[in-house]
């Protein structure tokens, strides 16, 4: 059943979708097994079940505000329960339609800001590998056909950069079907409008159009394709860190990227009888490797999966989740201490103190 | 006397400042030679002879516009007489005091940017070559002694983002007594704050102090180095291309950066006693590969310096320039049509058109 949970997780965060797992730390031994205490939860649901009963109310309470905010909820809501809300985020893609000579530094660029990055040219000898070395994909195609070869979603920064606005436009088109997280379009003040009022007298609403931004990038007089690119890349962060989809404007506070281990997440979905411990950092203070939502997995023959970050007190918990293992034990909070660890080193203040849930899932 | 005059624009752009070279081109043949046609302005040339003589109004009003755009003016006065109006625009330089993981792309993105990167720490292991492949300096040295290492002027853009405000403090006591294009320091609001009133209690100006950017960089949500690096350079462009200094704001229009033909201008500046022909850009249309102000240098011993961008019409215009220097011509306009040069290739529209005015240095 927790296996398909995470298959769950995997499928929806396939489709672009942010996701959230609610748990529940009970106390109370009649709840032995945190298996039955997941919830999975998307935007969609927290919306269907606005008015959820008043048992939910602090879970849905709190899920939305880790979907916003990406930001992992740990909250004790009585002696006997805590609610574990993790915050499960889709990896940002940029689909770069157009291999060009503002593609080139974009896509390096759309790397290096921790995006998934496409590029797209129907050219072989602009839609190459070795001209788009940090590329994910380089897709060598038309503008006409690509579509059907990537996946469009919530999760997309759409950037059209193609050698000509009749090539953009007809890119736009395709895009404009699809709800994306952002779409930019080059072209002077001039060209943009034309190609609006092209696309309104085609029948596509205004609201619709609003959602392009173009003429693309942040306004900072770029010149040189590298500047442009600059100016793109900073609007698209912008866009992932600030834009509220609801609203459709900049927010004040910024989103942050909850992490994220594959590994982990996997080893729990896959369909082998081993019992599992998973240690997941619930709260930090001062300086620590990892962040809230880092895991590390141990199964019941020994393997480690994922990482809280190292160190010498990582060692105490991962007995103590053996332990566990070995004794049928649910679930336990501990505190590893760093402070202790790491010394003063060329002026980097190393160690913190974070707070870790151990849970167990016995097959 | 001419060689005086490249060596005068050489030390001028070393001290950070924009210069303009204006030449008065004639047909009157008592004004056989171009040498004597030239006068070098700087924006404090500008100000002080604001009112000129009416013959000279002309120059000093297009060589203001060229000074504040970076746009290189051609212009008939008289069926006698043309000004060529040519900007030259010292290297941005970019300061980065701190050599930490913000440092690390930032350095790497302003070497994109076009910038002469400097970046200084005090700790060996922080600033060394290999760790900033993309720096033209990597300076060692204390924060309180690395300013007489290096030259602060108009054309610096200094960053602050050393591992504590203590650092960035001590380095912005510095730094406020040079008038450079763009100062920001790093820090969350509160600390920024805490900077600020410290500074002003110690005697510092408000005026002086709103120099400072700070918090540094675009608001666009950064939380990753990466991401934060991406927010200063695209600041520091925006400064560059943007920010105009006589009235402190942003304008709407933005700065060209002239091209720039260092071994050209080192050639016309040496002592050697060469004759000279010298082939400029001084208007474009279409696809071209250089623009208005590149150089081309013929001497009369056959070697060449620079480049106006190639392709087979360029040899009939070093053919004339030839010719010239042969026949002790002074000055001639010339078109280069290159569009039969090139055909469309792989959906590259090349050629294009452009003038070029060939001056002859006789010794």
């Amino acid at each position: 059943m927790e296996k398909n949970l995470y298959k769950n997780l995997f499928e929806k965060l396939d489709l672009g979708k942010r996701v959230v797992i609610a748990t529940v730390l009970d106390n109370n031994p009649c709840n032995s097994n945190s298996f039955q205490n997941k919830i999975l939860l998307t935007q969609e649901d927290l919306i269907k079940y606005d008015k959820a009963s008043s048992f939910y109310e602090t879970i849905y309470e709190k899920a939305k505000y880790a979907l916003e905010t990406g930001n992992l909820q740990f909250v004790k809501v009585s002696e006997e329960k805590t609610y574990l809300i993790e915050p499960y985020f889709p990896e940002p893609n940029l689909i770069v339609l157009g291999g060009g000579h503002i593609a080139k530094p974009l896509v390096e660029f759309g790397a290096k800001a921790g995006f998934s990055v496409t590029v797209i040219d129907d050219r072989p000898s602009f839609a190459n590998k070795p001209r788009f070395p940090e590329a994910e994909n380089v897709i060598c195609e038309s503008f006409e056909k690509c579509f059907d070869l990537i996946n469009l979603n919530e999760s997309s920064f759409v950037v059209t950069v193609t050698r000509g606005h009749r090539h953009d436009m007809d890119c736009l088109r395709k895009i404009l079907k699809y709800d994306t997280a952002y779409i930019g379009m080059i072209g002077s003040k001039r060209r943009v409008k034309g190609v609006m009022e092209q696309l309104l007298s085609e029948g596509y609403s205004q609201e619709k159009l609003n959602r392009v931004n173009a003429p693309i990038g942040l306004e900072i007089g770029a010149v040189t394709p590298e500047e442009i690119a600059f100016s793109i890349i900073a609007q698209v962060i912008q866009y992932r860190r600030l834009f509220d989809r609801t609203t459709g404007t900049i927010k004040k506070s910024k989103t942050n990227w909850p992490e994220f281990d594959r590994d982990v997440l996997t080893k729990l979905s896959e369909e082998d009888n081993l019992s599992k411990a998973v240690i997941t950092i619930v709260s930090t203070k001062g300086s620590v490797p990892r962040k809230e939502g880092a895991k590390l997995l141990i199964t019941s023959n020994g393997e480690l999966v994922g990482s809280i970050g190292g160190g010498c007190s990582e060692g105490a918990v991962i007995n103590t989740a053996r332990y566990m293992l070995r004794n049928n034990i649910t679930y336990q909070i501990e505190r590893i201490d760093m402070t202790g660890d790491v010394a003063e080193n060329e002026g980097m203040v190393c160690g913190g103190i974070m707070d870790v849930v151990i849970e167990c899932f016995n097959f």
